[in-house]
Protein backbone atom coordinates (compact mmCIF):
# COMPACT_ATOMS: atom_id res chain seq x y z
CA UNK A 1 0.00 0.00 0.00
CA UNK A 2 1.35 3.57 -0.78
CA UNK A 3 0.57 6.56 0.98
CA UNK A 4 -1.97 9.01 -0.24
CA UNK A 5 0.74 11.46 -0.83
CA UNK A 6 2.07 8.77 -3.62
CA UNK A 7 -0.98 8.22 -5.00
CA UNK A 8 -2.06 11.94 -5.22
CA UNK A 9 1.62 12.41 -7.01
CA UNK A 10 0.99 9.32 -9.08
CA UNK A 11 -2.53 10.67 -10.57
CA UNK A 12 -1.13 14.22 -10.70
CA UNK A 13 2.25 13.92 -12.13
CA UNK A 14 2.41 10.97 -14.26
CA UNK A 15 6.31 9.95 -14.91
CA UNK A 16 6.88 10.06 -18.05
CA UNK A 17 6.86 7.36 -20.49
CA UNK A 18 10.17 7.34 -20.82
CA UNK A 19 10.18 6.52 -17.25
CA UNK A 20 8.67 3.15 -17.62
CA UNK A 21 11.71 1.31 -18.96
CA UNK A 22 12.29 0.82 -14.74
CA UNK A 23 9.98 0.44 -12.05
CA UNK A 24 9.50 3.67 -10.32
CA UNK A 25 7.13 4.08 -6.95
CA UNK A 26 4.79 5.62 -8.67
CA UNK A 27 4.28 2.13 -10.98
CA UNK A 28 2.59 1.05 -7.69
CA UNK A 29 0.69 3.95 -6.61
CA UNK A 30 -2.77 2.88 -7.72
CA UNK A 31 -2.76 6.12 -10.16
CA UNK A 32 -1.84 6.69 -14.43
CA UNK A 33 1.34 4.82 -14.12
CA UNK A 34 0.05 1.57 -12.38
CA UNK A 35 -2.57 1.79 -15.39
CA UNK A 36 -0.05 2.30 -17.83
CA UNK A 37 2.10 -0.73 -17.06
CA UNK A 38 -1.03 -3.06 -16.19
CA UNK A 39 -2.42 -2.19 -19.82
CA UNK A 40 1.52 -2.44 -21.42
CA UNK A 41 2.57 -5.49 -19.17
CA UNK A 42 -0.03 -7.74 -17.32
CA UNK A 43 -3.48 -7.30 -19.39
CA UNK A 44 -2.20 -8.40 -22.82
CA UNK A 45 -0.52 -11.20 -21.04
CA UNK A 46 -3.19 -12.45 -18.80
CA UNK A 47 -5.99 -11.40 -21.35
CA UNK A 48 -9.86 -12.75 -20.21
CA UNK A 49 -13.22 -11.64 -19.25
CA UNK A 50 -12.35 -11.64 -15.66
CA UNK A 51 -9.47 -9.27 -16.20
CA UNK A 52 -11.10 -7.04 -18.79
CA UNK A 53 -13.78 -6.01 -16.08
CA UNK A 54 -10.84 -3.95 -14.16
CA UNK A 55 -12.76 -4.84 -10.66
CA UNK A 56 -11.23 -6.02 -7.36
CA UNK A 57 -12.17 -9.76 -7.95
CA UNK A 58 -12.90 -12.26 -10.74
CA UNK A 59 -16.40 -13.77 -10.73
CA UNK A 60 -15.54 -17.48 -11.37
CA UNK A 61 -19.08 -20.25 -11.96
CA UNK A 62 -17.03 -22.68 -9.95
CA UNK A 63 -19.20 -25.05 -7.99
CA UNK A 64 -17.82 -26.62 -4.41
CA UNK A 65 -16.54 -28.75 -3.21
CA UNK A 66 -13.09 -26.67 -4.12
CA UNK A 67 -9.43 -26.94 -3.42
CA UNK A 68 -7.92 -23.37 -2.01
CA UNK A 69 -4.00 -22.97 -2.21
CA UNK A 70 -1.66 -19.94 -1.89
CA UNK A 71 2.61 -19.63 -2.13
CA UNK A 72 4.49 -17.01 -1.91
CA UNK A 73 7.57 -17.60 -4.70
CA UNK A 74 11.03 -15.76 -4.16
CA UNK A 75 14.25 -17.56 -5.76
CA UNK A 76 17.68 -16.27 -6.73
CA UNK A 77 18.10 -16.37 -9.46
CA UNK A 78 15.02 -15.02 -10.81
CA UNK A 79 16.01 -17.09 -14.45
CA UNK A 80 17.62 -20.64 -14.01
CA UNK A 81 17.72 -23.68 -16.42
CA UNK A 82 14.64 -25.04 -17.07
CA UNK A 83 12.57 -21.91 -15.74
CA UNK A 84 12.35 -18.78 -13.47
CA UNK A 85 10.36 -17.28 -11.14
CA UNK A 86 6.74 -16.75 -12.99
CA UNK A 87 6.84 -20.50 -14.19
CA UNK A 88 8.15 -21.56 -10.22
CA UNK A 89 4.96 -19.67 -9.19
CA UNK A 90 2.40 -21.19 -11.52
CA UNK A 91 3.84 -24.57 -11.49
CA UNK A 92 3.93 -24.67 -7.93
CA UNK A 93 0.38 -23.39 -6.90
CA UNK A 94 -1.05 -25.68 -10.11
CA UNK A 95 1.03 -28.54 -8.38
CA UNK A 96 -0.56 -27.91 -4.96
CA UNK A 97 -4.19 -28.32 -6.12
CA UNK A 98 -3.21 -31.25 -8.04
CA UNK A 99 -2.05 -32.81 -4.66
CA UNK A 100 -5.62 -32.03 -3.29
CA UNK A 101 -7.09 -33.90 -6.21
CA UNK A 102 -8.53 -31.08 -7.16
CA UNK A 103 -8.63 -29.87 -11.15
CA UNK A 104 -6.65 -26.49 -10.92
CA UNK A 105 -8.66 -23.75 -12.69
CA UNK A 106 -8.33 -20.21 -11.55
CA UNK A 107 -5.04 -18.73 -10.26
CA UNK A 108 -4.33 -15.36 -8.70
CA UNK A 109 -1.10 -13.21 -8.42
CA UNK A 110 0.34 -10.99 -6.12
CA UNK A 111 3.13 -9.01 -7.21
CA UNK A 112 5.85 -7.04 -5.21
CA UNK A 113 8.55 -5.38 -7.20
CA UNK A 114 11.65 -3.54 -6.17
CA UNK A 115 12.33 -0.14 -7.81
CA UNK A 116 14.46 -0.12 -10.64
CA UNK A 117 14.03 -3.78 -11.78
CA UNK A 118 13.82 -3.68 -15.79
CA UNK A 119 10.24 -3.39 -17.22
CA UNK A 120 11.87 -5.32 -20.30
CA UNK A 121 12.44 -8.07 -17.19
CA UNK A 122 9.45 -8.09 -15.93
CA UNK A 123 7.37 -8.37 -19.38
CA UNK A 124 9.23 -11.60 -19.83
CA UNK A 125 8.64 -13.28 -16.28
CA UNK A 126 4.83 -11.79 -17.12
CA UNK A 127 5.12 -13.55 -20.25
CA UNK A 128 6.47 -17.20 -18.76
CA UNK A 129 3.52 -16.94 -16.13
CA UNK A 130 1.19 -16.95 -19.13
CA UNK A 131 2.65 -19.80 -21.06
CA UNK A 132 2.93 -21.78 -17.65
CA UNK A 133 -0.77 -21.03 -17.55
CA UNK A 134 -1.64 -22.06 -20.36
CA UNK A 135 0.67 -25.36 -20.67
CA UNK A 136 -1.10 -26.18 -16.98
CA UNK A 137 -5.14 -25.01 -18.72
CA UNK A 138 -5.16 -22.40 -15.88
CA UNK A 139 -6.09 -19.09 -16.08
CA UNK A 140 -4.67 -15.84 -14.11
CA UNK A 141 -7.95 -14.11 -13.31
CA UNK A 142 -7.01 -11.69 -10.82
CA UNK A 143 -3.90 -10.10 -9.18
CA UNK A 144 -2.52 -6.80 -8.08
CA UNK A 145 1.03 -5.75 -7.96
CA UNK A 146 3.04 -3.48 -4.95
CA UNK A 147 6.32 -1.09 -5.55
CA UNK A 148 8.75 -1.08 -2.79
CA UNK A 149 11.70 1.13 -2.69
CA UNK A 150 14.95 0.04 -4.15
CA UNK A 151 16.86 -2.42 -1.42
CA UNK A 152 13.73 -3.31 -0.17
CA UNK A 153 12.92 -6.63 -1.75
CA UNK A 154 15.06 -8.90 -4.47
CA UNK A 155 13.72 -7.82 -7.84
CA UNK A 156 10.33 -10.19 -8.17
CA UNK A 157 8.35 -11.62 -5.40
CA UNK A 158 5.01 -13.28 -6.62
CA UNK A 159 2.42 -14.61 -4.48
CA UNK A 160 -0.05 -16.96 -6.64
CA UNK A 161 -3.13 -18.09 -5.15
CA UNK A 162 -5.59 -20.94 -6.99
CA UNK A 163 -8.56 -23.02 -6.50
CA UNK A 164 -9.97 -25.51 -8.26
CA UNK A 165 -13.04 -28.09 -8.22
CA UNK A 166 -12.21 -31.39 -6.21
CA UNK A 167 -12.70 -34.12 -8.56
CA UNK A 168 -11.09 -37.23 -5.99
CA UNK A 169 -13.77 -39.44 -4.81
CA UNK A 170 -12.33 -39.48 -1.31
CA UNK A 171 -9.92 -37.14 0.48
CA UNK A 172 -5.93 -37.53 -1.18
CA UNK A 173 -3.97 -36.29 2.16
CA UNK A 174 -1.96 -37.90 4.09
CA UNK A 175 -4.80 -39.44 6.91
CA UNK A 176 -5.87 -41.92 3.74
CA UNK A 177 -2.40 -43.34 3.94
CA UNK A 178 -2.83 -46.71 5.12
CA UNK A 179 -0.07 -49.65 5.98
CA UNK A 180 0.52 -51.44 2.76
CA UNK A 181 0.13 -48.38 0.33
CA UNK A 182 3.09 -48.23 -2.11
CA UNK A 183 5.39 -44.91 -2.54
CA UNK A 184 5.23 -43.90 -6.10
CA UNK A 185 7.86 -41.31 -7.73
CA UNK A 186 6.80 -40.35 -10.69
CA UNK A 187 10.21 -39.20 -11.89
CA UNK A 188 14.21 -38.89 -10.58
CA UNK A 189 14.31 -36.44 -8.07
CA UNK A 190 16.34 -33.01 -6.80
CA UNK A 191 17.15 -31.76 -10.84
CA UNK A 192 15.23 -28.49 -9.97
CA UNK A 193 17.21 -27.78 -6.35
CA UNK A 194 20.71 -28.62 -8.13
CA UNK A 195 19.44 -26.39 -11.23
CA UNK A 196 18.85 -23.23 -9.08
CA UNK A 197 21.88 -23.60 -6.81
CA UNK A 198 24.03 -24.25 -9.71
CA UNK A 199 22.74 -21.02 -11.71
CA UNK A 200 23.40 -18.88 -8.09
CA UNK A 201 26.56 -20.14 -7.51
CA UNK A 202 28.05 -20.59 -10.65
CA UNK A 203 29.32 -24.14 -10.09
CA UNK A 204 29.39 -24.51 -13.99
CA UNK A 205 29.11 -28.24 -14.49
CA UNK A 206 29.73 -29.57 -17.93
CA UNK A 207 25.98 -30.73 -18.88
CA UNK A 208 23.61 -27.80 -17.36
CA UNK A 209 21.29 -29.50 -14.87
CA UNK A 210 17.45 -27.88 -15.92
CA UNK A 211 14.74 -27.95 -13.65
CA UNK A 212 12.03 -30.37 -14.14
CA UNK A 213 9.56 -27.89 -13.13
CA UNK A 214 6.00 -28.26 -14.63
CA UNK A 215 2.30 -28.81 -14.45
CA UNK A 216 1.58 -32.04 -12.82
CA UNK A 217 -2.59 -31.76 -13.80
CA UNK A 218 -2.24 -34.36 -16.45
CA UNK A 219 -0.86 -37.34 -14.59
CA UNK A 220 -2.59 -36.29 -12.10
CA UNK A 221 -6.45 -36.49 -13.35
CA UNK A 222 -5.42 -39.31 -15.52
CA UNK A 223 -4.84 -41.23 -12.21
CA UNK A 224 -8.65 -40.40 -11.31
CA UNK A 225 -9.94 -40.91 -14.97
CA UNK A 226 -8.67 -44.72 -14.30
CA UNK A 227 -10.76 -44.83 -11.05
CA UNK A 228 -7.15 -45.43 -9.11
CA UNK A 229 -7.75 -45.11 -5.81
CA UNK A 230 -5.29 -42.92 -4.91
CA UNK A 231 -4.78 -42.34 -0.79
CA UNK A 232 -2.04 -39.35 -1.16
CA UNK A 233 0.14 -37.00 -3.00
CA UNK A 234 2.78 -34.72 -2.64
CA UNK A 235 4.92 -32.59 -4.72
CA UNK A 236 8.16 -32.70 -3.69
CA UNK A 237 9.47 -28.91 -2.75
CA UNK A 238 11.63 -27.42 -0.27
CA UNK A 239 11.94 -30.37 1.93
CA UNK A 240 12.82 -32.80 -1.20
CA UNK A 241 11.60 -36.53 -0.89
CA UNK A 242 12.24 -36.69 2.74
CA UNK A 243 10.82 -33.53 3.94
CA UNK A 244 7.50 -34.87 1.83
CA UNK A 245 7.57 -38.46 3.40
CA UNK A 246 8.34 -36.99 6.78
CA UNK A 247 5.78 -35.10 6.48
CA UNK A 248 2.95 -38.03 5.69
CA UNK A 249 4.23 -40.87 8.03
CA UNK A 250 4.27 -38.29 10.94
CA UNK A 251 0.61 -37.12 9.75
CA UNK A 252 -0.13 -40.49 8.62
CA UNK A 253 1.00 -42.06 12.04
CA UNK A 254 3.10 -44.72 10.10
CA UNK A 255 6.67 -45.56 9.42
CA UNK A 256 7.67 -45.51 5.84
CA UNK A 257 10.45 -47.35 4.58
CA UNK A 258 11.99 -46.52 1.05
CA UNK A 259 14.92 -48.52 -0.83
CA UNK A 260 17.30 -46.12 -1.95
CA UNK A 261 18.71 -47.71 -4.51
CA UNK A 262 14.94 -47.38 -5.76
CA UNK A 263 14.67 -43.52 -5.74
CA UNK A 264 16.05 -42.40 -9.22
CA UNK A 265 18.82 -39.16 -9.16
CA UNK A 266 20.16 -38.95 -12.31
CA UNK A 267 24.26 -39.18 -12.47
CA UNK A 268 24.61 -35.66 -13.73
CA UNK A 269 22.53 -34.74 -9.77
CA UNK A 270 23.97 -37.32 -7.66
CA UNK A 271 27.22 -35.73 -8.35
CA UNK A 272 26.74 -32.32 -8.46
CA UNK B 1 11.91 -21.52 -2.79
CA UNK B 2 15.16 -22.77 -0.58
CA UNK B 3 17.88 -24.89 -2.18
CA UNK B 4 17.97 -28.36 -1.34
CA UNK B 5 20.84 -27.96 0.58
CA UNK B 6 18.89 -25.80 2.67
CA UNK B 7 16.05 -28.45 3.53
CA UNK B 8 18.50 -31.05 3.94
CA UNK B 9 20.33 -28.53 6.56
CA UNK B 10 16.80 -28.30 7.89
CA UNK B 11 16.04 -32.04 7.99
CA UNK B 12 19.02 -32.87 9.59
CA UNK B 13 20.78 -30.29 12.23
CA UNK B 14 18.03 -27.83 13.23
CA UNK B 15 18.61 -24.75 14.52
CA UNK B 16 18.49 -24.51 18.34
CA UNK B 17 15.07 -23.68 20.04
CA UNK B 18 17.37 -20.29 21.04
CA UNK B 19 17.40 -19.20 17.82
CA UNK B 20 13.74 -18.90 17.41
CA UNK B 21 13.86 -15.75 18.68
CA UNK B 22 14.76 -14.35 15.74
CA UNK B 23 13.70 -15.86 12.22
CA UNK B 24 16.68 -17.71 10.05
CA UNK B 25 16.55 -18.70 6.72
CA UNK B 26 15.78 -22.34 8.06
CA UNK B 27 12.56 -21.48 8.82
CA UNK B 28 11.53 -20.99 5.91
CA UNK B 29 13.41 -24.44 4.44
CA UNK B 30 10.67 -27.10 5.16
CA UNK B 31 12.09 -28.62 7.58
CA UNK B 32 11.90 -29.03 11.11
CA UNK B 33 12.52 -24.85 11.86
CA UNK B 34 9.55 -24.42 9.48
CA UNK B 35 7.12 -26.76 11.14
CA UNK B 36 8.05 -25.89 14.51
CA UNK B 37 7.29 -22.00 13.32
CA UNK B 38 3.78 -23.38 12.18
CA UNK B 39 3.23 -24.92 15.19
CA UNK B 40 4.14 -22.01 17.67
CA UNK B 41 2.83 -19.01 15.75
CA UNK B 42 0.32 -19.66 12.86
CA UNK B 43 -1.03 -22.87 14.19
CA UNK B 44 -2.50 -21.81 17.14
CA UNK B 45 -3.90 -18.30 15.87
CA UNK B 46 -5.29 -19.64 12.38
CA UNK B 47 -6.94 -22.69 14.15
CA UNK B 48 -9.45 -24.55 12.04
CA UNK B 49 -10.10 -27.86 10.28
CA UNK B 50 -8.79 -27.17 7.47
CA UNK B 51 -4.93 -26.14 8.50
CA UNK B 52 -5.03 -29.01 10.87
CA UNK B 53 -4.77 -31.60 7.83
CA UNK B 54 -1.76 -30.36 7.25
CA UNK B 55 -2.29 -30.47 3.66
CA UNK B 56 -1.05 -28.08 0.34
CA UNK B 57 -4.68 -26.32 0.04
CA UNK B 58 -7.76 -25.96 1.56
CA UNK B 59 -11.16 -28.29 0.99
CA UNK B 60 -13.98 -25.92 0.82
CA UNK B 61 -17.88 -26.57 0.41
CA UNK B 62 -18.08 -23.46 -1.57
CA UNK B 63 -20.71 -23.26 -4.35
CA UNK B 64 -20.60 -20.55 -7.14
CA UNK B 65 -20.80 -18.08 -8.31
CA UNK B 66 -17.48 -16.99 -6.22
CA UNK B 67 -15.15 -13.97 -6.18
CA UNK B 68 -11.74 -14.09 -6.02
CA UNK B 69 -9.40 -11.91 -5.38
CA UNK B 70 -5.77 -11.11 -3.91
CA UNK B 71 -3.58 -8.50 -2.59
CA UNK B 72 -0.14 -8.36 -1.83
CA UNK B 73 0.31 -5.97 1.37
CA UNK B 74 3.75 -3.82 2.11
CA UNK B 75 3.51 -0.71 4.58
CA UNK B 76 5.91 0.95 6.57
CA UNK B 77 5.76 1.41 9.14
CA UNK B 78 4.82 -1.97 9.80
CA UNK B 79 2.69 -1.09 12.87
CA UNK B 80 0.65 1.98 12.62
CA UNK B 81 -1.97 3.97 14.91
CA UNK B 82 -5.36 2.23 14.57
CA UNK B 83 -3.89 -1.03 12.97
CA UNK B 84 -0.98 -3.00 11.16
CA UNK B 85 0.25 -5.06 8.40
CA UNK B 86 -2.12 -7.93 9.38
CA UNK B 87 -4.71 -6.26 9.65
CA UNK B 88 -4.27 -4.15 6.66
CA UNK B 89 -3.84 -7.73 4.95
CA UNK B 90 -7.24 -9.28 6.18
CA UNK B 91 -9.15 -6.54 5.50
CA UNK B 92 -7.79 -5.05 2.63
CA UNK B 93 -8.78 -8.59 0.57
CA UNK B 94 -12.38 -8.44 3.16
CA UNK B 95 -13.22 -5.34 1.54
CA UNK B 96 -12.09 -6.15 -1.95
CA UNK B 97 -14.77 -9.27 -2.00
CA UNK B 98 -17.15 -7.45 -0.48
CA UNK B 99 -17.12 -4.90 -2.97
CA UNK B 100 -17.62 -7.60 -5.92
CA UNK B 101 -21.08 -8.18 -3.85
CA UNK B 102 -19.49 -11.30 -2.12
CA UNK B 103 -20.10 -12.31 1.40
CA UNK B 104 -16.50 -12.45 2.01
CA UNK B 105 -16.05 -16.42 4.02
CA UNK B 106 -12.38 -17.48 3.45
CA UNK B 107 -8.53 -16.25 3.06
CA UNK B 108 -5.41 -17.41 2.41
CA UNK B 109 -1.84 -15.95 3.65
CA UNK B 110 1.26 -15.94 2.06
CA UNK B 111 4.28 -14.74 4.02
CA UNK B 112 7.61 -13.34 3.01
CA UNK B 113 9.86 -12.69 6.04
CA UNK B 114 13.16 -11.31 6.30
CA UNK B 115 16.08 -13.08 8.28
CA UNK B 116 16.95 -11.85 11.57
CA UNK B 117 12.71 -10.51 12.10
CA UNK B 118 12.12 -10.86 15.29
CA UNK B 119 9.63 -13.72 16.29
CA UNK B 120 7.22 -12.39 18.80
CA UNK B 121 7.17 -9.38 16.65
CA UNK B 122 5.70 -11.75 14.19
CA UNK B 123 3.61 -13.61 16.25
CA UNK B 124 2.00 -10.05 17.10
CA UNK B 125 1.32 -9.80 13.39
CA UNK B 126 -0.41 -12.85 12.92
CA UNK B 127 -2.17 -12.33 15.97
CA UNK B 128 -3.48 -9.06 14.41
CA UNK B 129 -5.01 -11.53 11.55
CA UNK B 130 -6.40 -13.56 13.74
CA UNK B 131 -8.34 -10.78 15.31
CA UNK B 132 -9.18 -8.80 12.18
CA UNK B 133 -10.18 -12.32 10.34
CA UNK B 134 -12.81 -13.18 13.65
CA UNK B 135 -13.89 -9.05 13.54
CA UNK B 136 -14.93 -10.11 9.67
CA UNK B 137 -16.05 -13.23 9.78
CA UNK B 138 -13.89 -15.03 7.82
CA UNK B 139 -11.65 -18.01 8.20
CA UNK B 140 -7.64 -18.03 7.09
CA UNK B 141 -7.83 -21.36 5.79
CA UNK B 142 -4.30 -22.11 4.19
CA UNK B 143 -0.93 -20.19 3.83
CA UNK B 144 2.63 -20.60 3.51
CA UNK B 145 5.82 -18.49 4.25
CA UNK B 146 9.33 -17.93 2.54
CA UNK B 147 12.36 -16.60 4.28
CA UNK B 148 14.86 -14.29 2.61
CA UNK B 149 17.99 -13.35 3.29
CA UNK B 150 18.87 -10.27 5.61
CA UNK B 151 18.66 -7.10 3.93
CA UNK B 152 16.30 -8.60 1.00
CA UNK B 153 12.82 -7.80 2.21
CA UNK B 154 11.55 -5.08 4.58
CA UNK B 155 10.72 -7.23 7.74
CA UNK B 156 7.30 -8.72 6.34
CA UNK B 157 5.46 -9.00 3.70
CA UNK B 158 1.98 -10.76 3.41
CA UNK B 159 -0.56 -11.55 0.20
CA UNK B 160 -3.97 -12.52 1.00
CA UNK B 161 -6.31 -13.57 -1.56
CA UNK B 162 -10.18 -14.52 -0.71
CA UNK B 163 -12.60 -15.75 -1.84
CA UNK B 164 -16.47 -15.95 -1.31
CA UNK B 165 -19.92 -16.66 -2.68
CA UNK B 166 -21.55 -14.20 -4.54
CA UNK B 167 -24.56 -12.78 -3.24
CA UNK B 168 -25.62 -9.90 -5.44
CA UNK B 169 -28.62 -10.04 -7.53
CA UNK B 170 -26.68 -8.18 -10.36
CA UNK B 171 -22.91 -7.77 -11.34
CA UNK B 172 -21.89 -4.99 -8.86
CA UNK B 173 -19.31 -3.21 -10.56
CA UNK B 174 -18.52 -0.27 -12.83
CA UNK B 175 -20.03 -1.25 -16.00
CA UNK B 176 -23.09 -1.57 -14.24
CA UNK B 177 -23.09 2.31 -13.64
CA UNK B 178 -25.99 4.51 -15.11
CA UNK B 179 -26.44 7.97 -15.73
CA UNK B 180 -28.43 9.68 -13.11
CA UNK B 181 -26.78 7.23 -10.16
CA UNK B 182 -25.78 8.80 -6.92
CA UNK B 183 -21.79 8.26 -5.46
CA UNK B 184 -22.29 7.83 -1.61
CA UNK B 185 -19.62 7.57 0.52
CA UNK B 186 -19.42 5.67 3.71
CA UNK B 187 -17.56 7.65 5.89
CA UNK B 188 -14.76 10.53 5.81
CA UNK B 189 -12.33 9.99 3.87
CA UNK B 190 -8.39 9.90 4.00
CA UNK B 191 -7.13 8.59 7.42
CA UNK B 192 -5.23 5.62 6.74
CA UNK B 193 -3.13 7.65 4.32
CA UNK B 194 -2.51 10.28 6.62
CA UNK B 195 -2.58 8.24 9.98
CA UNK B 196 0.69 5.43 8.12
CA UNK B 197 2.69 8.77 6.68
CA UNK B 198 2.43 9.96 9.93
CA UNK B 199 3.66 7.05 11.83
CA UNK B 200 5.83 6.55 9.00
CA UNK B 201 7.50 10.36 8.50
CA UNK B 202 7.21 11.38 12.16
CA UNK B 203 5.11 14.34 12.06
CA UNK B 204 4.14 14.31 15.67
CA UNK B 205 0.46 15.83 15.25
CA UNK B 206 -0.54 17.10 18.54
CA UNK B 207 -4.50 14.98 18.11
CA UNK B 208 -3.39 11.12 16.68
CA UNK B 209 -5.36 10.25 13.47
CA UNK B 210 -5.86 6.69 13.53
CA UNK B 211 -6.16 4.51 10.71
CA UNK B 212 -9.63 3.37 9.58
CA UNK B 213 -8.90 0.28 8.27
CA UNK B 214 -11.77 -2.08 9.05
CA UNK B 215 -13.82 -4.64 7.50
CA UNK B 216 -16.87 -3.70 5.51
CA UNK B 217 -18.95 -6.64 5.53
CA UNK B 218 -21.88 -5.60 7.46
CA UNK B 219 -22.46 -2.67 5.89
CA UNK B 220 -22.65 -4.50 2.55
CA UNK B 221 -24.31 -7.50 3.28
CA UNK B 222 -27.18 -4.83 4.65
CA UNK B 223 -27.20 -3.13 1.66
CA UNK B 224 -28.09 -6.33 -0.21
CA UNK B 225 -30.51 -7.56 2.84
CA UNK B 226 -32.23 -4.54 1.98
CA UNK B 227 -33.11 -5.46 -1.23
CA UNK B 228 -31.16 -1.97 -2.47
CA UNK B 229 -30.55 -2.40 -6.25
CA UNK B 230 -26.65 -1.40 -5.88
CA UNK B 231 -24.26 -1.10 -8.85
CA UNK B 232 -21.33 -0.59 -7.99
CA UNK B 233 -19.11 -0.72 -4.98
CA UNK B 234 -15.52 0.60 -4.32
CA UNK B 235 -12.95 0.23 -1.12
CA UNK B 236 -11.08 3.58 -1.26
CA UNK B 237 -7.31 2.81 -1.16
CA UNK B 238 -4.09 3.42 -2.87
CA UNK B 239 -5.61 6.11 -5.26
CA UNK B 240 -8.26 7.40 -2.46
CA UNK B 241 -11.11 9.30 -3.60
CA UNK B 242 -9.93 10.43 -6.83
CA UNK B 243 -8.57 7.06 -8.25
CA UNK B 244 -11.44 5.55 -7.39
CA UNK B 245 -13.83 7.50 -9.13
CA UNK B 246 -11.50 7.96 -12.10
CA UNK B 247 -11.39 4.18 -12.02
CA UNK B 248 -14.98 3.91 -12.36
CA UNK B 249 -15.45 6.94 -15.17
CA UNK B 250 -13.05 5.36 -17.42
CA UNK B 251 -15.00 1.93 -17.08
CA UNK B 252 -18.17 3.32 -17.15
CA UNK B 253 -17.64 5.77 -20.06
CA UNK B 254 -19.43 8.33 -18.05
CA UNK B 255 -17.96 11.65 -15.62
CA UNK B 256 -18.75 12.02 -12.31
CA UNK B 257 -19.50 15.28 -10.54
CA UNK B 258 -18.42 15.76 -7.24
CA UNK B 259 -19.13 18.88 -4.51
CA UNK B 260 -16.34 19.35 -2.65
CA UNK B 261 -18.20 20.35 0.38
CA UNK B 262 -20.11 17.33 0.48
CA UNK B 263 -16.57 15.15 1.05
CA UNK B 264 -16.13 14.66 4.70
CA UNK B 265 -12.60 15.10 5.52
CA UNK B 266 -11.99 15.34 9.37
CA UNK B 267 -10.25 18.94 10.42
CA UNK B 268 -7.22 16.73 11.74
CA UNK B 269 -6.88 14.64 8.67
CA UNK B 270 -7.48 18.16 6.28
CA UNK B 271 -4.66 19.96 8.49
CA UNK B 272 -2.40 17.38 7.90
Amino acid sequence: MRTMSDAAFALSCPVPLAGDETIQVAHGGGGRATERLLDTIFRPAFDGPELARRHDGARLDLSGPIAFTTDPYVVRPLVFPGGDIGTLAVNGTVNDLAMCGARPEFLSAGFILEEGLDTAFLGRIVASMRDAAGAAGVRIVTGDLKVVDRGKADGIFINTAGVGRIVAPRAVESQSVKPGDAVILSGDIGRHGIAVMAAREGFGFESAIESDCAPLTAPVMALFDAGIDVHCLRDLTRGGLAGGLVDVAETAGFAIAIEETAVAVRDDVAAA
